[in-house]
């Protein structure tokens, strides 16, 4: 049996046009609706079986009883606003935002006779758009669940069990500790990526050819989009400013040690990088 | 017709075991020697057909032509220095170190009856040690051929012959400014992936299940065996050092741009960042 009977999805860039494949292809819904802003990807959205898709935000939300915003955060509040009068009593609505503490200010706007709860699949990545939609792109990645604590058991449980239907592996956690997680696991290591990027790019010795895997993997992420990374890194910027010094302090502590000639210290800093990279792929 | 009669490899791991695996299969030579300082490592090595080990280094390379030095940096003086009585009047000798000028001046200890040339194919990886060596590690990877300009042509030639025999696409330039090109875009980046790794492992918010592919692969060089590297950083310590400041710069720029909040100058900057990072792909 579905777990909903229609399922809207608003704005349809990668992970909202994935949240759409998925779930029709895990049968998450009965119907779907589909809205984006772009007319490119409202016609890319019809090629998607078994979606309809609105020409308004509005008019997509109606008779949904879940309701997915996929806008970039700095859209979120305005298309919540904009949903607000076409959205059915008692429908669950949540979003996909890399920052979960500014949307649930943003969500106050929305009334009591629907219920907000924010959700973070990580499954970004430097290829944005709808043409990169997948149904699998769920499958095995982290979703967050930031709920507030008011919101009835209920709704949290259809929420969780939505994205599990969906291939992700939910964590739950309150939205300002979610921020800080993100912070240091996603948002510090993009802005360092593209510092890194930058100072590469500027250097006169920069040569192409000589760029191996090394350099470009330290530097994928730094391909992203830069306005969803914008609003992502203002957002949060408390929490970002704050890995981003610690990565500051990091980076000169090893350059002093270099300059230095400490071959002792230099061993030990980079025996726990090491050390720390290595448990990443053992907790995989 | 093989280009050399006999070729030897003094150090075998990861880049000695490749070059001796690439150079029996694609004919080099007509007879190979392998010596490695660790007993398991020449345990491993008998298991390469066609290729003799030997106890000492000073035997293996006995009646070489070719002499590919593959120890790490900080070794190649001492190695130089304790094959010298064994090698042959006429032999082209090598390296495959990451730095090249400091190992130009090691490289002073050899008589002038051998010619020496040095060499650096950019196909190391995290993963270490002659168990990952393979005969197609230098497929496509540029290979630095740094003579000092006093060489005989037909050395040049015959060093450049090799690499391309090997699969390797060769490029070649004064020791010094492949130091500084390595610099920018292989060792500054190793240093500023441990400092990023270092930062998000002291994290308190840390949580190891919230590292998704953007982390991992921003971090993943960390994850290489830190003596290697240590040698590597000090040898070529004044451009990584100017490098890392450069890093540093960019890095408090836009720290302070998303402190103080600042949109455009946060988007200029990731925009410049995904800009160049999107021109490293176009460019393979």
């Amino acid at each position: 049996m579905s777990q909903f009977n229609r399922i809207a999805v608003i704005g349809t860039g990668l992970i909202g046009g994935s949240v759409l494949l998925a779930a029709s292809k895990r049968k998450a819904g009965l119907s779907f609706a589909g809205w984006s802003h772009s007319k490119q990807s409202r016609e890319h959205l019809k090629t998607f079986a078994g979606v309809e898709v609105f020409e308004s935000a509005i008019a997509a939300v109606q008779g949904a009883d879940l309701v997915v915003i996929a806008t970039p955060v700095d859209r979120i509040k305005e298309t919540l606003i904009a949903i607000t009068p076409g959205l059915k009593a008692g429908a669950l609505v949540t979003d996909v935002g890399s920052v979960k503490e500014s949307v649930l200010n943003d969500a106050s706007v929305l009334p009591n006779t629907v219920t907000f709860i924010g959700s973070h699949p990580m499954a970004g990545s430097e290829k944005a758009g709808i043409t990169q939609a997948k149904s699998n792109l769920f499958d095995g990645k982290v979703c967050f669940i930031t709920a507030a604590g008011k919101e009835s058991a209920a709704g949290v449980s259809r929420l969780r069990d939505f994205w599990k239907t969906l291939g992700a592996v939910t964590s739950e956690c309150s939205a300002k500790q979610h921020d800080a997680i993100v912070a240091i696991t996603s948002h510090v290591p993009h802005a360092s990526a593209a510092a890194l990027m930058l100072a590469v790019a500027q250097s006169p010795e920069f040569t192409i050819t000589a760029a191996g895997t090394g350099l470009r993997d330290a530097t994928r992420i730094a391909a992203g989009e830069e306005n969803l990374w914008v609003s992502i890194l203002l957002a949060n910027s408390s929490h970002v400013v704050a890995g981003l010094n610690a990565v500051e302090k990091n980076l000169v502590e090893l350059r002093e040690a270099i300059q230095s000639g400490n071959k002792e210290k230099v061993a030990a800093l980079l025996k726990a990088a090491r050390i720390a990279r290595q448990s990443l792929d053992s907790s995989r």
